[in-house]
């Protein structure tokens, strides 16, 4: 693609009115039409900024941040997509103001929406917890709306739950049609999406969720590998299972790395906490049983050292497609002897991949636009359209 | 009111030309025509807003915002109201960046002001330090501008002092405005300003002070309420009465609250700590001493629990005038059985006014943008039909 | 100068073209038509703003902001200066997101400058790493952009150094420029920078060495005094020889502050650490050694006190050219009986030069748009010509 109108023509081919004044919590409740419009508005926001095109279609608005846990990374794509749109950011920092659930949770909402047009959230921690608070957020400023409190109804992003993490795992998959040469060279690759071992504990699930749960509507061969017990969500394997059968797809399970990575088009080697163990650990949490934790921590990182064989080599990638299989990874890595002693990934196989890499982070913040985009806009072709006929400057002069 | 035109007319009905450069510090400082101009311009910048037309008066500038206290709801009616008109806000978090007093002020004060159009502060916790600290600043900034340090005299506007909390109160007033219909609709309306119990400590007396202080100017019969002990500032009482003179309303004290809600038209249950307990609060921290704090909290909240028959209870609401007083708070409230054991306000009646509350709430943008405008612009009336019939979308193509 | 063609005309007579997608790291690796293009453009952008017009080149995008210290007015120059431009201010929180070296320092320039047209970074803590720092950082997007990850190159704009403090120096000359009336003026006048007693340790020594690094430019006579012990980086001495040689100007050492100040036109008195102190502070940092740097600390405070002597006295300032040279200090200054006991300068000569210490300070927001400016824009003379007639009002019908 390459000019506007291959965007706009592709828009228009596209059935997406649901997402109008609607919210994104995850990639299996939107429709296959809906995710290609992300793609595809996302690359042509990106097109029209490469051309110093302004898209800049909110004159004053906020982006409400908030983010259960440290993030740089999500924290300036968000950041990003909103600046690029013309929303300004404000932080909603749990440390400057307490949020709690329930009561408190509507209050807040709707005191921090009176001019807010989307609400980012990261809340990753606790298994049952985080994409449950998103969707008590959307309904409370819902219901603001409705209730004359709300001029305008925020948009919810899911900036990465429990559950999923849609903008990554979108932003990994424009990286990959852009890798392959459109989403029809898909169909019929090979996916591997296994455990890595690091030598740090209790990374979120929402990852290789997210992974299996979009592969999967692509028609791909996505195989899912780990050492024993480290299961993810089986709600989530059952909507890979059902994706694969409706995309002409298939979707295995392995407990071998170099099985899921023999003939791999595509392999995504990162690490994972057991999601029983994450269960144990948000019940300890809500009990507040701390020396609890701290033993369950030292179980698990133990649990861990048991497999420092699980590591995306040399040896292994050897074994993929051609022995060049595209390796993606949501970054940070564990890079073994850059970042720790025994890590996910051979240092030389980063060192390969890492403008590949790098290239893939970027489409997120393009990602997360689009889905305010889509969601704020009932004519987005029309609404891009006339952004590259006015040619507003995104720089003076330029 | 219904068209831009009525709002303009209205405008150009009352005379507050001094409101132009000047700050807001005391809602009893400015005259009756300056606080209408207030309500009038916050709701014509609602209605232009309403009407997706963008309000960004400022192509660039800084809000800057100072709290000396954690703050979400204030910090975000702050942000919104600077983004609605076209400021960026720049938080100066103390934490960061010691402030003290004196040549520090004078200093800072210039430092963060370059290109600063407002101020916004919010500095409650001890008496006679808050609102003398914001005239410092705002004297420091009046003295670099006609040094010819800043090219600009930026706004102070009074986020809530030990005094005054005017864009609570004045937001307090215009949802009661919108409520009763018009500001004519409210002489001899009784409001009852009444202390209620909270498990908490130390509340500020700022609403309570700004509400006797506000409403007293529109002819209303305000009536304040609380147990022996509770006192607010004398000096603030004695506005209220002189108020009430002038408005032709009232200003009675009880220390019932059965009395203060016998058919009240507008109810502010509301928990405080005493005048004298904060005066002495402002002197132990002065004198460093932490032990005399801790021993002070405890006393107070020992004295709190003598009067938790003070809240506002269904029975105490079927009182007031047809058994629907409208119920007012400045959020959050502390909620019998939802966020505390006992508490404020029955959950029944909170529940019942929950959409009426946020409602009160949202003014609080406008409210402060009002302020900020007001003081930036010679002719506001003309600027809002310029703004009108410009008419640049706040969302592009909408 | 009065009109902005005095400022095109004056652009249009210098060479700057390696400005153009470039960085700011030392005054030193500048052409003095450089700098003199940077003084011109924070001139112009000056008069713009004085004259109400909007000087927002930026539609979108994002100015990122590091500080490895706490910093209000750094922070907010730097603020100021991107939302003069329309970027907005993105802060990287060390304490939010832990930035290493290497290969994470690599990869965290990547990931926050999606769409970053500027990074301006203050590391000065230690000897041999600020400077490096930025150059990594610089280097990082400089690759990002060429592989196709970055959109734009982001400008590195030095915010303060273990070496140089350029936005600082830029603007103490800028203010000096103006209080003589134009920089043939400067040739041949006496300039003391001279060291300070304060009783507070360890400050940076980019101000000393910077002044000394810029001011040799211009023909100046400057005099670098010190008490034994108290020598800046030697390389830098070196470079204000050079300078001096080349500029017709003279470089000279003393230990006398009052031989320093006898005569001068310009004193600039300031604490700063010694060298050899802070590189051995760098290596106690390196090994963990914080014993070792309490011992560091407790010893330079009591060689501090041995030149209590050390201050800008009324007596001292007496002794300078006509009694009434020009007083510099990149403020906050230690003031003797104010902020301290015993300090840089007595209280009576700081509140003489109060104005203008301040108007010297309200020079650094420009400075820093300009070396923005002057990076983002290949023919900025053209630009700023388009941006007086196309007069977009900073603030609406002002």
């Amino acid at each position: 693609m390459s000019t506007l109108k291959d965007y706009t023509n592709k828009l228009n081919s596209l059935k997406f009115g649901e997402m109008y004044n609607n919210d994104f919590f995850l990639t299996w409740e939107k429709t296959f039409d809906e995710l290609q419009a992300v793609w595809t508005v996302a690359d042509a926001l990106r097109y029209l900024r490469e051309n110093n095109i302004s898209t800049r279609v909110f004159d004053s608005g906020l982006g409400i941040s908030l983010f259960r846990d440290n993030s740089t990374r999500t924290r300036f794509s968000f950041a990003s997509a909103c600046n690029l749109l013309g929303l300004e950011v404000q932080d909603l920092d749990e440390g400057k103001s307490q949020v709690a659930h329930g009561e408190t949770v509507r209050e807040t909402a709707n005191m921090i929406s009176f001019m807010a047009d989307v609400i980012g959230i990261r809340d990753d921690m606790y298994i049952g917890k985080g994409n449950a608070y998103m969707r008590e957020v959307s309904q409370a400023v819902q219901e603001g709306n409705k209730a004359g409190i709300l001029e305008q109804r925020p948009t919810l992003v899911n900036l990465q739950c429990d559950i999923d993490h849609p903008t990554q795992c979108m932003a990994d998959m424009l990286h990959v049609i852009h890798e392959f040469g459109g989403i029809e060279k898909l169909k019929g690759k090979k996916v591997a999406m296994t455990w890595a071992y690091s030598p740090s504990y209790g990374k979120p699930l929402s990852v290789p969720q997210g992974v299996i749960g979009l592969f999967t509507r692509l028609g791909m061969d996505v195989v899912l590998a780990h050492p024993e017990g480290y299961d993810v969500m089986p709600e989530v394997e059952n909507v890979a299972k059902k994706n694969a059968q409706q995309s002409g797809g298939t979707f295995t399970k392995t407990s071998s790395m170099a099985e899921a990575f023999k003939d791999a088009d595509i392999v995504y080697p990162k690490s994972w906490a057991p999601f029983a163990a994450m269960e144990k650990r948000t019940d300890l949490y809500g009990n507040g049983d701390f020396d609890g934790i701290k033993a369950l921590e030292k179980e698990l990182l133990a649990q861990n050292a048991q497999h420092k064989d699980w590591a995306c080599t040399e040896e292994l990638m050897k074994t993929t497609k051609g022995g060049k299989a595209l390796y993606l990874h949501c970054l940070p890595a564990d890079i073994t002897g850059v970042s720790c002693k025994e890590g996910e990934v051979d240092a030389s196989v980063f060192d390969r991949y890492r403008d590949p890499l790098y290239k893939q982070a970027s489409f997120k913040p393009y990602i997360i636009a689009a889905m305010i985009l889509l969601s704020k806009f009932k004519n987005p072709a029309s609404l891009l359209e006339q952004l590259e006929s006015k040619a507003t400057p995104r720089i003076f002069n330029k």
